[in-house]
This record gives C-alpha cells, structure tokens and sequence, in this order.
C-alpha cells in the first residue's frame, strides 16, 4: 500500500523533477488546474517586461523588424509543432481557439463541397459534449455553406456513424470534462476510408502527451495556448493544416474565411486585392497581440525543455504515473464516501486530468478543496441528459509532483470524511451569467 | 515667421502639456508614428507585471474572477466608448480590427439580406485605397453572402454612387494614407437616406478626434487599440453595433458569424446550442488576451486623463495646431526641394497625421529621419494607379510638442537641403515578402 513517503520516493527518483524549477509555483499551492490555465514559467516575468520596456517603449515600431516581432507567429508555431508533429513552416500561432476552428472547419467544408458539388457528403460529425465553442462555430459554419451537424452520444457510435455522408469529422483529442482521449490514428483512419476529412482541436493534448498530426491522419488541426502551453490567460491559440490540403485550397481558389492583411502574400505592399501568403502564413489576420505572443514563447520553452529528458514521452509516462497514482490513492482512500470517476482507468484511453463525481457534492467539494490550497474546478452537470457534475483535477507532469497527489488524496478524504464541504459557505455557487 | 522659441512659446502654453509626462518616451528621440504604434505609457509595465506576477503567477485561475479579468473586455469597451461617442456596455475591447470587421459586415449584410430577400441592394461600397485588410475582409464576404464590393477612386464619388444598390457604405474615417477624414455624419446621413447602413472604421480616429457614433450615424464600427489608444503591439481592437440593430439580430436569429463560447448567454453553462450574450457581449468568441486587454486599458486610461483638461476636443484643437504647424514650416522650409503634401490643407478635413511626397526619394528621406531621431514611416505607392510613395508623420497629441514639429522640420530641411538622403545606405528598401 502507497503512502507518503512513497510518493516522496518516486519524486527523487523522478528523472524530469528538475523541470518543476522553471515554474513559479505559489508556495503551499496543490494546483491540479493546469487544464485550464497553466502555472506561470519563471523566465515569464522578466520577457515580457522584455517585451514591454525595450522593444515597444525604447525601440517602438523598429522592433516589427529589429524585436522580429513579424515572425513570432511562425516561430512559436514551430516551437509547438515539435510537440504536435507538425514540420517547420506548418503550424502558427493566432487569434483564439475558436476563431482558428472557423478558419479551418470553413476550409475543410468548402474542399468538401467543391469536390462534391451537389453531393450528399453534407454532414460534420463530432460529440454532443465536445467542448461548446467547437459546436458553436461547427453549427454556424453547417448553417452559413449548407452542411449538417450530426452530434453522437456515445464515442463509440462514432465509426458507425462515419459515411458516405460525413464531410468531416471534428474531434477534439482529450475532452474537457472526462478526460477521455480519443485514438486520433484508428479514428482518422476511419474517417478516411468513409471519404471524410478529419479536424482535431487539441486543447486539452498539445503539450499534454506526444501528438503526431502527419502519423495519425489529422488534416487540420487547432488548439490552445494557455492550457498544457504555460501561455498565460487567454495566450494566442494555434493553427495546422495539411500542407496538400493548402495546395489545394490554392487550385480551388477557396480562402480561408478570415483573410486579412497579415496573411496577404506581400502585407506591406497594400494592395486592394487579396492574395493569400504561401503556407500556414495565410491563417493569419489581424496583428498578432506581441504581449500575449511573447509570453506564449515562454511557456512552449518549458516543455521544450524536457526534450533533452525525453520529450513528450517522458512527460507521457509520468502524466499516466500522476493520474494512475491519483485514480488508485481516490478509490483507496475516499471510496467509502461515494466518489466515483468518469475519466478512463485504461491509461491509453485518458488524458492528463482525472474527474471525480460525488453525490450532491461536487460543487461544494471544490471550494472546500481551494480553501486549504488545492486547486481543481468544477463543471456543473445537466447540459446534456445525464452528465453529472463534475470535479476536474490537471496534473500537468511539468511542475505536478507524485507528493502533491497523496496531498491532494489526503485534503480530499478529510473534507469528505469530516463533512467539511457541508459548511454554508461552500454551497452557494457564483452566478454565472 | 515662427521659429523654435516661438515653438517653445507654444509649449509653455500648451494646457496638454503635462499629458506628456504619462509617457516614457525614449530621451531625443522625435517620435511622429503613434498612428502606427502608440507610445508606451509609463504605468503599463508595472501594470502588466502585476498582472503576469501576481493575477497570474500567484493567483492563477481564480483571477478570472477575482483580478475581474472576465469583465476586461466590457470595462475596456467602456472607457474607449467614451472617447467615440458610445454608452456604457455598448462598445467591446475584442480581437483584431479584421476579425470585428468581418463579424459586424457580417451581421450587416445579413440584415439587409434578410430586410430585402431577392432584392436589388447588394453592393458595398467603399474606397478603393481603403486599408486593404478591410478591402479583403468585404471583399471574401460579398463572396460569401452574394454582395458585391464596389470602390470609389475618390471620395468625392461616394454620395453621387449611394443609391437602390448600396447595402453597406464601410468606410475608414481616417486614410491610413492620406490621412483625410471623412465626414462621417453627412455620410452617414447620405447612406441612411439611399436605405443603406454604414459601417466605420475608426482605426486612425479613435483617440485622435472627437467621434460620436450616435450622433453622426454609425449602424457598426471597429477601431484599433495600439495606435491612438497606446495599447502596445497588437492590442485588442474593439466593436460596436447600434443597439437597435442588435435586437434586429435577435428578432431575426442572426448570429454574429464568430459566434463562440465567450459570447454565449451563459458560458460557463456549457450547453451544446449557442444562444448569443445579450448586447455587444455576443461579439466575443474565445478567451481574451488578459495580457495585452490589460496593456490596452492602461493605454486607454492615458487618453481618459484629459478628460478634465477639454477631453478629445481639446486634444483635437492641440492635434490641428500641431498638424497646421507641420504643414506651415514645410512649406516655408523644405518647399524649394519639391516636397509635395497629399494631406488636406483644411484642418476639418485631416485628421492626426500629414503625408508627404517628394521625387524619388520619400524611402530614403524616411530612412535618413530615423538615423537622425525622427521616427515617421514610409508607404510605398503604387498599389493603385497614381498613388505616390509617401512619407506619414503622425502627431499625437497627448505627447507630441510643438517643437518636436519644429525639430523634426529642421531635420527634413537638412536631409534635403544637404542631400543627405542620397546616401548608398539610404537606398535599399528592407525585402518585405
């Protein structure tokens, strides 16, 4: 039977402990919310004050060329393309998640139709709980160009719902609430052989666990900056896509919906017309906002990083060590009071986060927990048909010690077994508007 | 005849003057490109070190609600809505000026689609020398929508075109090239009288001249944070819609086409159909930027502090003196060198910025001002027929003085008087692809 000085144990024997030194973690804080917003990097600071005092108060607009903040897009694309798979030159960093998702979904559709025109290949098929954004711009983009969206309940329906009308099929990789991971190669696959395109969205994956977009079959591909990235709220997001697919964009003359100046093959010539800049380039639009793109920069350079201790293989196994030890500790130790989990227990079927449910609790649970130091959140249940509430605990392998699990376990079991979260002052939920 | 005392004269009685000191503007230099870049304030470093030290680093993500970074986007819309002529919770700090652009043209469109189905009205008119970014984003959503682009070579042309056809009047207030200003309530009115909306970008105006968007007609606007609002590089930009045309939307279910989950009624319900924020806040998509929102709010605070001393009018009538002053001492100065300007004489005619022409040699003129301290920028011509290459000066005058108009004169005298700009390394224009 695990116990604490077990867990101290496996951290001196942790061959990636070191990384944990670049981050400036609030002493005494269990934070297992690096799903939602990654821990500040050390080297964060002092860049962006960088960034703010030199390049724009010293050096002002010199520094678009002399601070190359021109090229920050495509550079920090690069640093998170060697954690996705992605080849130099293919994948950039702009404007949010969702916005990236409508610039590719609009692609992919209009690729679809073009090959098909007035064919019966109409239908976008992705989860009824993906994450609400991508339904949202996937139901806006099937309204605007005539597509369908077909929502499964059930992952496992999904290779049988793959057909000859699936247009696309739009994923996201980990999902948001379980931690559930998709098998991105045997989906994609499948996708294919039925003549679908594939759309990933891997907000919850890039940086969380080793991702091969050319491998396993994505064709486009977006995700997030401030989640596993270390970015800092609301970092710039990213954007791929399949270099054959741009050519082909190209042949059909189809633009990517949001073509601004920054895109343009040539943006300081300022020309009235639109002509779309070779390459990835094209996905951006307005200005890149350089405070946020500076920071971003860090927080990739922290998993980069591990590189020399493994990569993303080594923070794999130590993620699938985190959440397997979490898993064993919560059936162990907190069983008793009704706590049951929703997240995979096959390690190649989960993520890097473990959600718990408990009866009538959750919510409460939570702010029981953020008050003596552990920092999870909660996702309240009931926007579809019987998912419950759910408490979410990120063990991000970068800065997430094996201690900080048994801590963790041991909070948990006390304000189940004592009652705490009963206390008044955890039940009222903030209102959210 | 002025000369620099009497220059000196004019700052000493300048009532703006102490706005200066809100800046750290790097010592000698001449900085006339705050229509590009805005100047750093000198609040904001220690600002956005609070927030990436302490909302980030110490708190994490409960500064969503505690450091308010959830309610940035309206408090930042709010005090930019004082400046152009907005009521609270009307104007939106959001993306970039492209994106807003493409979601009110979008919305624009689609109302007068869905007011006149089949019918005639489908052209948007603008200017041709329009800033391309907004030439490209109406252009691909004409595409989209079946519109339209029709462009005016001069503006003069554009009443005498406003007619059964015109869907949309979308206009820049201010040329990025020229710097004339539009009249924006006899557009207006013009439009309004054909049965067309308007659409106005204030990029060059917002914070550079009274604006009223109530009063002179506006239906939507967009406007950019990192020129006159000093919001650093790639600040957010904001949007505003007429809030009876929002509820034009509602009646008609129309959604803004970037409809996402920060826009969503009620986002943290996490429900699988979108139902857009009542109000502006439905022009959100993803997650803010907090790092750069909270740079752009301290840039914003620096026009807000002339509030008490005459506020944008005052900072017009300062603007106008010093633009006159430029325009004054070039003609008396640098005339016998065949500087040309392609700024309106007529100061209601003009907004912050003056361009100039000169033979064959604005790259090099611009390029010989930047070694000597005078930081203007250089605009190739050509992109139309007969457009020159120009050489922009902007003037801030929250801290340009008049004898930085008088310096910056005497080094433009000198450059060309001296032949200076002749100079080998002068000449080679930097590759822009």
């Amino acid at each position: 039977m695990t116990d604490r000085t077990d867990c101290e144990a496996l951290d001196r024997a942790d061959p990636l402990a070191s990384l944990r030194d670049q981050f400036a973690l609030p002493e005494g804080l269990i934070y297992l919310d690096g799903n939602s917003l990654g821990v500040l990097p050390r080297s964060t600071a002092a860049r962006v004050a960088t960034a703010v005092e030199a390049e724009w108060g010293r050096d002002l607009i010199r520094s678009w060329n002399t601070a190359g903040w021109i090229d920050l897009p495509l550079q920090v694309g690069d640093a998170i393309g060697t954690l996705v798979g992605a080849r130099p030159g293919e994948l950039l960093a702009a404007d949010s998640t969702s916005v990236n998702l409508y610039k590719v979904l609009s692609c992919a559709l209009r690729l679809v139709a073009a090959s098909e025109p007035g064919g019966i290949r109409r239908t976008v098929l992705s989860e009824r709980t993906n994450f609400p954004t991508d339904l949202y711009i996937a139901d806006t983009l099937c309204r605007e160009l005539g597509f369908r969206l077909e929502l499964v309940d059930d992952p496992a329906q999904i290779p049988g719902r793959l057909g000859v009308d699936t247009a696309v099929l739009m994923l996201t990789q980990v999902h948001y609430r379980t931690g559930a991971l998709h098998d991105m190669a045997a989906l994609s696959t499948a996708a294919h052989a039925a003549g679908a395109l594939t759309v990933w969205d891997l907000a919850h994956s890039a940086g969380a666990l080793p991702v091969d977009l050319h491998r396993d079959g994505a064709d486009f591909a977006v995700g997030c900056g401030y989640k596993y990235l270390n970015g800092g709220p609301g970092a710039p997001a990213f954007v791929w896509a399949r270099p054959d697919h741009l050519a082909r964009l190209d042949a059909l003359d189809i633009r990517q919906p949001l073509a601004g100046w920054i895109g343009h093959a040539a943006p300081f010539a300022f020309t009235a017309d639109y002509r779309a800049a070779p390459g990835i380039r094209r996905f951006q639009c307005g200005t890149p906002p350089v405070l946020s793109m500076t920071a971003l920069a860090e927080g990739v350079r922290t998993l980069q990083a591990a590189a020399p201790l493994g990569g993303m293989a080594a923070l794999r196994e130590k993620s699938l060590a985190l959440t397997g030890l979490f898993l064993a500790l919560v059936d162990a130790r907190c069983g008793a009071f009704g706590v049951g989990t929703v997240t995979p227990r096959e390690a190649a079927a989960r993520g890097s986060q473990v959600s718990l449910t408990v009866p009538d609790g959750a919510y409460a649970v939570v702010q029981a927990l953020i008050e003596r130091g552990v920092i999870g959140d909660f996702r309240a249940g009931g926007a579809t048909p019987g998912d419950p509430d759910l408490m979410r605990f990120g063990f991000t392998p970068l800065y997430t010690r094996f201690v900080d699990v048994w801590d963790a376990v041991e909070h948990l079991r006390t304000v189940l077994a004592d009652g705490l979260w009963r206390a008044p002052r955890f039940q009222a939920r903030a209102t959210v508007t």
